[in-house]
């Protein structure tokens, strides 16, 4: 893990759940949607593909885990996967749960309106509660 | 691969490009963007979590040879890679190769624009190109 940062747009955007074996865990810091964001902790990767065969792995298990505990905590009418990084080229992977009556379906996230950032408390609270079931306190 | 159908709105909007061991392979009628999709032939499945844990390895070792592919092709500024499904739930893999002087830079594809049919040619052409540079003629 020498070396890995967090890019600073990521950082600025989110706050933080928790970190499993190869990512950190983050949560997007828009209340519109349960929105989590998984980032290797390693440096230099831009591409699923730039990572190496053990930590790919890794990469989908992990994410597979938050999308379990997503489905479990929200009951979403659809998850939505994506690493696209067009502006944070650092490796993220998004898993975002969606609702046919939240405010951008059936678009992507990205497409629609400006972010409505949760109070401290409040995203302080959402990230426990997928912290925990994540089984990770 | 028992009752696998694919989506009349996937098959409506791509060529074929070929059949991997468990991704139908397609190219998006859109010339705007190299942009592949590959869709699991497995009934039933909306999320990547649905699939069985063998299909799931497979589901992500095919999605990276298409990566792979059209790296070596395009060499892209970033590609993008997606499991969104609020219009079509059937699961599907977008894999699209984005450039920083593309239409919708760095936005997503889907939130800019009309899409730009190719021709029946050039899409021909493109399928082919994509299937060759996978190694399945």
């Amino acid at each position: 893990m020498t070396d890995f940062i967090l890019d600073s747009r990521l950082e600025a955007d989110t706050v933080p759940v928790g970190e499993l074996i190869l990512n950190r865990v983050l949560l997007m810091d828009d209340s519109r949607f349960p929105w989590v964001i998984l980032v290797p902790k390693r440096a230099n990767i831009r591409e699923i593909i730039d990572l190496e065969l053990r930590d790919r792995a890794m990469f989908y298990r992990e994410t597979e885990s938050v999308m379990e505990a997503m489905k479990r905590l929200f009951s979403p009418t659809k998850l939505n996967v994506a690493a696209l990084g067009n502006v944070v080229p650092q490796l993220h992977m998004h898993v975002i749960a969606r609702f046919d009556d939240d405010q951008a379906w059936p678009k992507p996230v990205w497409a629609v309106g400006e972010k409505v950032p949760y109070t401290p408390e409040a995203a302080k609270a959402r990230a426990k509660q997928i912290s925990i079931e994540l089984g990770r306190l």
